[in-house]
């Protein structure tokens, strides 16, 4: 039984399939229609997320599929204390394959060890969220008609930004890519991805300003400040509204530039910028549905081999005696689950959060 | 692309059409079991309504069509300070129609600027409710057989109430009908409604005592006083149960009256009035999911040109440059709207929540 | 029209029925993927149990049909102070089937009075949950091949344990089941269901150790102790972790025992022995599936006769001043219900909470 946490366990084989079905799909929706007919997904969401998730049900829906599920755990089993595992369990009987989003990092790799029926990972925690990466590799190829040779921009926090390190780890397994890091020092990219980029041998540069570097960008990726994500408000404040994309900025950008954003957005684009013919980020909400439509038929309908937990060059540790230090970890919460640690290159990561010990 | 925002924008005929397709649903609900399979209604709530919510939902589903959406923001993108614009956008890139239901004036026409599919407004803040009123217009139509000369008494919260406004500005349009308002003096009905009613050349009379004023009567349409609408718990405490109907006041009234409510009641209508043959207002609430039907069979499939966003002897003001000072205009909320007005006969009136300005 | 508010409504027969219906349903379910195929359930919940309510979903869903509700009161008319009755007028005119979860006692039967299509009682308050006790039958009947001549151990809450009580209740209607409880004398077992036991002549013994009772048993049905049913929280951390079932603990049980648990769980069953062949718990949550869809099928699709509000052994005392004094009776919160009360043998009960008068 196959599920998918991380985008990363595809191979490019794997991931164009996906792309190209996804394509299939928005070109003849009606030959699609029944595709998932008697099929059930539940959508299990431990935080708010209805872009997220109305992406997914209507997705199901247009399969001719159905949803159970909640996405206010308060109202749920949760409020009575009941573990993951046991949510897992129960849930995955009644349904034919899981979506969940929980705040808790590696909570989907959890799941999939205790369910009857795929897993999806609509995110968790500021660690993976691959069904994002997928709709923004799909969108490149509807919109630029490539995924690879493209210089992508990826500007605001990109210390806490899930979806820009999900597409980063994704846009370096295909030729040509480079990156232009725009961020301040306090958002900056995290040390591991770099060493990813590096390990692929992908050029990147790191810049603090937008202005400069948005001439020679093929794509720009823009993203929140979260503030569910940054300690205290005054530091919040402090970072938001740094970089904001208007009309005038874009005086200097590429006639064929593809601005994308994960949405929600607050202020970070202004609001004349949407009549821009380079603004691509409601297109791309669009093209997530059928992304996610792609996702549902591969792994519900014909059966694929998508989502293996081989990670291609890592090394899984068998007997296993390390506990993972990250607070965030679904480890640290989850108490029964077993330890899981992964060799990468020299260093030991925890299967979960992949946190270096 | 068509829009109900304002019942309105609904010449008589329009309305008529509608009201005879709910007619011919209720006779036959199985011919139309399938009337809208393979479509989706997004339900975007942003103040609870379940009476609202579920009445569109089960007309949804009895059509055969399918269902996404939120009833509580705090669960959605919202509560990460999206624009009604970008949702609006996003969800109508995943949905055939939109429902929306707003607490600030003018939130349904915002919307509709913005959406791809049809919107339809489920109540904008103290403004417009107009499915509210096609329930009640398809309810007299079955039980009185007639929306023309018709003695209708108007009781409780005239002030706020949203669905007695809307069902005025509708009601005066047949002719022969007049109207009976009953309210204390503080829960009046406000003067452009008022004005309405002297320019369309309907009758209608101001009384305080509801005993006085019933037995005149063809429908009595009772109202809630909106605890929500209602600055102080004082206040509030001082109005309700000033107009409360009960068996003894129903001795003076026709035998063939016919008593509405838009539900949900608190205490304006005692239980024992319950089990009278004139208490209409549990049969309203079907009449209701059949209007709904109606609405969406038309909206969704046969191509109908109901909702023009054009109003009968107003003259929309292209270059516009005048703010709405309504504190509870959509306008005052969503920075990035274009400011829209009207001339109404003398006036000038915000288009969105059509305050004079 | 027929509701479901008791399982002891039912007869053995009746019983049987709906169970061997369970039993064709799971090894068939496609045959049974369109039985209520444009039905709609409407699932109102007063209070949180994502368990029970994505089981009804999933249970109607497989069947072809759809659903309407709530889980969040605050987000709906309740919120605006509208009694159960008006609820469920106007939610039986959109629906098929009420489905309701409630915290006051008795409220389904009430609900059921004013229903226009059947009620099922899916658990009201700490008094009744009876397609939890059809869920356990369902399990017995086909893990152990029978739901007669077993010896049952019940662990834990006796005293507010709802599933327990029901249980009990149903099962000393088969022959040569007797029962072992175990819990400490403040959450004992109420008199008045020890009462039915001595009525239906089932031999039963009361226990405080759970290793004493365990070897001879050939069900164990594990409870939580239920915070939110506990007064204080010094109270719950009392008696919380008292009886914890083990891997040792079970070194003692016979190697066909029968391990169930209605779910969620917190602490009470160590996870160590979720890997135990003879626990049940998971399986159990997914016969509450087919119980279900079995239910439904039988009360929407064949005309049956199950939950005759008839109670056998059980007088109807039609003229009736008698109000129910127990705090949590739905009768102290919808004033204008009707008292009912039944003759129990010497007795006079409250029919909606069944509290002695």
């Amino acid at each position: 039984m196959q599920h998918l946490i991380d985008l990363n366990s595809l191979s490019p084989e794997q991931l164009y399939e996906i792309v190209d079905m996804a394509g299939r799909i928005s070109q003849n929706p009606s030959h699609y229609a029944e595709a998932c007919k008697g099929k059930i997904m539940a959508t299990l969401f431990y935080e708010p997320s209805t872009r997220t998730q109305m992406s997914f049900q209507s997705a199901m829906l247009r399969l001719g599929g159905s949803i159970i599920g909640f996405d206010n755990p308060s109202g749920s089993s949760v409020a009575k204390g009941e573990s993951l595992k046991d949510t897992i369990r129960v849930v995955s009987g009644y349904s034919d394959v899981v979506v969940i989003r929980n705040p808790n990092e590696g909570a989907a790799l959890a799941s999939s060890l205790y369910s009857k029926v795929p897993v999806i990972n609509a995110g968790d925690g500021g660690h993976l969220h691959p069904t994002q990466t997928l709709t923004d590799i799909v969108t490149l190829h509807n919109i630029k008609g490539r995924t690879e040779n493209l210089t992508i921009g990826l500007c605001g926090d990109l210390l806490n930004g899930r979806t820009v390190h999900s597409l980063i780890k994704t846009m370096c397994k295909f030729k040509g890519n480079s990156f232009v890091l725009i961020s301040t020092p306090k958002l900056g990219l995290p040390d591991y991805i770099k060493e990813l980029l590096d390990e692929a041998g992908c050029p990147y540069k790191e810049l603090t300003s937008l202005h400069k570097a948005i001439e020679e960008l093929d794509v720009l990726y823009m993203t929140r400040i979260q503030r569910e994500r940054i300690s205290s408000d005054a530091e919040y404040e402090a970072q938001r509204g740094i970089y904001i994309l208007d009309a005038k900025k874009l005086e200097a950008a590429k006639p064929d530039l593809c601005i994308l954003h994960p949405l929600p957005r607050v202020d970070e684009i202004e609001v004349e910028v949407d009549d821009d013919p380079r603004a691509c980020y409601f297109l791309q909400a669009e093209y997530g549905m059928f992304a996610r439509m792609a996702l549902l038929v591969t792994m519900l309908v014909k059966d694929s081999d998508i989502g293996t937990t081989e990670k291609e060059g890592k090394v899984k540790i068998t007997v296993d005696s390390t506990k993972c230090l990250n607070p965030r970890c679904i480890t640290r919460k989850e108490h029964y689950l077993p330890n899981r640690s992964l060799q990468i290159g020299e260093a030991i990561a925890c299967e979960y959060c992949e946190h270096r010990i």
